[in-house]
């Protein structure tokens, strides 16, 4: 691969959630290495985007308030740019659950708008399209490859393999340089922690951080994380490689854990803290993935990509960032 | 299975796309067997409605001109019926890359719609949804069966999945009693002739009437086909059937035929007539699944469906009925 900084240096990106936990992290990149970087956010209080996401590169980037849904704004923000991480989405099952129509115009039909705006006005651009190991559904088998069958178990599930099928369809049909990462738990400083709707793992450091027990359901599933910087890496790989062209890739964690065990050495990191084994909720319950976790091999063998932070070490670094900045994100 | 007259007999039955091909030949057979049929269709003049499809049965069913993106019509529809045969879609897959918005309009978004009627005001509702091979995309093995992977090869595959997702979704988590059928090409009286939108066999059909030769793209691919009264056999039998719940079945042929042999084989039927082999238009070649048959042996072992008619009759049939009737089609 070329030297990363010969790649993104004076190239013109476009993060769409660029003030999510993700994007922001990425932006802080991509400014390092000398992009033009360009932030789109929604910021709905209910979704991951907040201004204090870009603290220290705020004069460095530029940032646009707007929605995928906005059909000509994307149009118009689209042209001239020479990357695209598609990182805008709904990511609440719950929520896609009580409101299917919001889920389907953000992870369905605006995903439509992006990619026919860019057939018609930047046909050159590489899109990176960050997907979800929910549209696997609950795993046949473990680890879960990028063979497994596609069967979503929530509206979420549904709307965003539809949304990563569309973009390999205009790769497929029209040759746009697309690509998708099925990301899974992913987590680090900038995630939202006011609420479980993004992942459990933020509500937990939050009462954790506040001295409050946090609950645990069930507790044997099996997940895996990828810490943030793992994941902007594998985002910046992709992007930089042709050979990810029309390719879609897991992403992964360093080690398998139930939730009950990533508990506990939640606690040991932070040197104390109290959880509470509940049963699942329900409605939750109905839409729950049980045990996941992915192989990666595949972007291994072809990129190189491995994740390099420790579970251990991202959690501690996780509950630095939000002892300091918690008030920032409540 | 309960005798059919007593499953139907003065049951409620909401078919939408009921003007069109397969659902007015459903709702006769509906009539015939004494439930009250109510026919909802758009009457878009591209798709398949066509109020002559209901000629002698026009007083024995009741029809309602409204869209299935129409939320508040649907809401209003559903409320009181037994069975929802949900035909209504957008079935072109040209049309579905020249605008895809309203493909994902109809064929997923308007799904939600009824969906959540369904939910929320009928949740007792029977629903047979009729699915397409067009999700599984192009075959990595023949016969296709059920567990195929799902790689649609066009915007509408990647919406009638998504729909066809949302149907078994709402079984899975709400107990909505929703099945699907995943029709392959179906052919018969009342199918549109006018163009290939539909099917390019009622385009065919339509030149030979006309004396005109007509055009047959490469020719050697691998097709079945069913006529269209052994697909309302199918439809009948999932939706008297608890067992069919949750469940995709494929459809298919009574046997498997290349495009040029069915070319030839309708000639010799229809008693003389020409065609000619073209190479595909690079718009359509690019979207096309190649070779295509499916294995139907999950709904024939659970149910005992297999197709009665063969082609050479079906073809005939409908021959016989585009001779009679092709003004009425154009």
């Amino acid at each position: 691969m070329a030297p990363r900084e010969e790649v993104f240096k004076g190239k013109k990106v476009l993060v769409t959630g660029g003030l999510g936990f993700i994007g922001s992290n990425l932006a802080a990149r991509l400014v390092a290495l000398g992009a033009e970087v360009f932030l789109v956010d929604s910021l709905i209080p209910e979704y991951g985007g907040n201004l204090f996401n870009i603290t220290g590169i705020e004069q460095k980037v530029r940032v646009n308030i707007s929605d995928v849904r906005d059909e000509h704004s994307m149009r118009y923000l689209i042209q001239g740019q020479n990357y695209l991480f598609n990182l805008a989405g709904q990511t609440s099952h719950i929520d896609s659950m009580q409101d299917p129509y919001t889920d389907l115009e953000i992870n369905s039909k605006a995903q439509l708008y992006i990619l026919e705006s860019c057939r018609k006005y930047n046909p050159k651009i590489k899109i990176i399209f960050a997907s979800t190991r929910q549209i696997y559904g609950r795993p046949e088998y473990l680890p879960v490859d990028e063979k497994h069958p596609l069967r979503p178990v929530d509206v979420n599930g549904i709307n965003k393999m539809a949304g990563e099928c569309y973009a390999l369809l205009y790769h497929q049909v029209y040759g746009i340089r697309a690509c998708a990462l099925r990301l899974t738990n992913t987590y680090g400083p900038h995630m939202r922690v006011k609420d479980a709707r993004q992942t459990f793992l933020g509500v937990w450091i939050r009462l954790l951080v506040e001295n409050k027990p946090f609950e645990v359901w069930d507790g044997d599933q099996l997940r895996d994380f990828t810490y943030v910087d793992d994941a902007v890496e594998a985002l910046l790989m992709v992007a930089q490689s042709g050979k990810a062209d029309g390719q879609i890739f897991n992403l992964g964690g360093d080690s398998v854990i139930s939730l009950k065990d990533l508990a506990d050495l939640l606690i040991k990191v932070n040197g104390g803290g109290r959880r509470l084994i509940r049963s699942f909720p329900p409605d939750r319950k109905r839409i729950d993935i049980g045990d996941y976790y992915a192989d990666f091999s595949r972007i291994r063998s072809l990129l190189g990509w491995e994740p390099k932070i420790r579970l251990r070490e991202g959690l501690l670094k996780t509950l630095t960032f939000y002892r300091k900045n918690l008030k920032h994100y409540l």
